[in-house]
């Protein structure tokens, strides 16, 4: 057994505790990862909240190096830089493992925490902590040139656009409409613009529209104006929500044009439409969350190619809980990064 | 103004009364036609018992002759035998219009009843009645060589289910799945079946299965059934559930198949599923009730070239409340059709 040190939830409240933490010893294809930067995302403040006594450890965007390998590694030496999301492990026999598709694993994939290890039964621990043992399959190679502490949240954040945003088509000739700019949003406008879309912010008040063109949005629509809703009606080919709380789905639906998606992200749970908000104009609803390793992946190049990453505000780790409760407060542009050196 | 003799709900019972009622005299575009059978159809169940005390008359898919037309119609002439649906007129002039597409018409269509014309403002009263005047653009050519009475049902529980079968591609190398096998669902297994698609019957009890598979259906799954359920997960690239009462969506949508869809129909209102079922296999939700001028000809083209229409059980209309309270109890196989010529 290996030790590390890192912030364990105590409760549901947002004081986290620093910690040592157990990892476990390298397997054959096993890399050791000193992490060095660890995005904050909406669902570890849900997972916080949701949490009991147990041993909770947050983290599922990280970006470090190759400190150790497994005696069967063979794509990865230390020294490497790479990078993890919120995936850690699957099946890797059922037809989606076996198309790249992991997040769709038919025995459902290991979370990178709040997960169980699908060898030897522990709970998985996240990467608020210096150190995360990944099976290699599940790290990705960090493009050279790309900020790590900017990557971190590629890895949840945006694959999470990414993925809906490239199943749906978006590219030249498609209208993409990006509900809500948060860490998600934020992403998905600067994917949605690379990828040659014509990209429309909606957000709820007009003071953020000089973001949303900074970020390369092409149009604004003021949500809290049925004026402007109505007249953006039946106009999307993509409309993608990133509201990370509950609400009312159907504003959004009439965004959709004829044939049309609404994907809804980052809230996992029920949601309510009315069918007939469907029916006219054959509108779809999808829901997206993460992404496989094929996928991950292509982001990555993608990301590269472009010079693509994250606006981050990098906190030192012992400063994970003004993250969290800033978070919460939607007091943020557009994620933290927490810088886990001062764990040493 | 003219007038016919039809049977109005009464409040919402149903026990419905034989009355006279007015026809508008004939503009220049308009067909009188003599109604001869129309489908009694569970919206008219959902309208009856949803009425209070205003004039209802029911009857949205019906089949009959032309008696008379106005000055401009150019394409029927007394003596035709044609088919009206549920869209008896629309703006003509938005984007869906413009693409055959009325029943997405932008200013939402005029329905056959319940609706208000758009002209003159009147509440539109349907065809359970001896005679309809309907404008030309909505009254189809009846095929040759299609029964007349079993033709009718196609005009609503046949294009609902024609529209998302052709707007999800079903067809050679699909699999698709019917969820509920009454007015509808019927309908969807005998064409899924025509189109070439791998046709499955979901019902809950395994007492339907030698009738699926007389209706053509190449497997049959009991949904009561939690092993054959589990063994049917991700198997069907369309399921159209076709269950007219409020249900959980959560075991059908686990029968859809990666990037596939389940298409909810013949229910409105709001429905809830958990984005975690669409999340896992990319799986998408939409809905269907109606279809525009250019599928419905579709459909009828494709019902004439296969020799294909509902199986219906025939009623005078003098035994409207007989059939309300039969489709209400699902003790029918699978349409009634009521036979108007008892009005005489």
């Amino acid at each position: 057994m290996r030790t590390t040190t890192g912030w364990r939830a105590q409760g549901p409240g947002t004081t986290l505790r620093r910690t040592s933490l157990p990892r476990r010893d390298l397997r054959r294809d096993d890399l050791a990862v000193r992490v060095d930067h660890c995005g904050v995302c909406h669902t570890d403040l849900h997972a916080i909240r949701a949490h009991g006594d147990g041993l909770l450890v947050p983290g599922h965007e990280f970006t470090g190096v190759v400190t150790e390998t497994g005696p069967d590694v063979t794509g990865f030496r230390p020294g490497d830089r790479v990078a993890v999301g919120n995936i850690v492990d699957s099946c890797g026999e059922c037809a989606p493992c076996a198309a790249g598709q992991e997040n769709f694993c038919r025995e459902f994939p290991t979370l990178t925490y709040g997960g169980t290890d699908r060898h030897d039964g522990t709970p998985t621990l996240g990467g608020y902590s210096r150190e995360y043992v990944v099976r290699d399959r599940f790290a990705y190679r960090l493009p050279a040139g790309l900020d790590p502490a900017a990557t971190a949240p590629l890895m949840c954040a945006g694959i999470t656009v990414w993925e809906p945003l490239r199943a749906l088509g978006a590219g030249p000739g498609t209208r993409v409409a990006v509900c809500g700019l948060g860490g998600l949003g934020h992403l998905a406008v600067k994917f949605a613009v690379a990828l040659g879309a014509e990209t429309t912010v909606v957000s709820r008040s007009a003071d953020r529209a000089a973001e949303a063109a900074r970020l390369g949005a092409h149009d604004f629509v003021v949500s809290a104006d049925d004026g402007e809703l109505a007249a953006a009606r039946d106009r999307f080919d993509v409309v993608l929500d990133t509201v990370p709380v509950p609400h009312d789905l159907g504003p959004y639906l009439k965004l959709v044009a004829m044939d049309g998606t609404l994907s809804q992200l980052g809230h996992l749970g029920p949601v309510t439409v009315e069918t007939l908000d469907l029916l006219i104009g054959r509108k779809k609803l999808s829901s997206a969350g993460s992404g496989g390793r094929r996928e991950t992946a292509g982001m990555l190049g993608f990301c590269a190619t472009h010079g693509l990453t994250a606006d981050v505000e990098v906190l030192p780790s012992a400063r994970v809980g003004e993250a969290l409760d800033r978070l919460d407060r939607n007091d943020v542009r557009y994620r933290f990064v927490l810088d886990l050196s001062d764990l040493d």
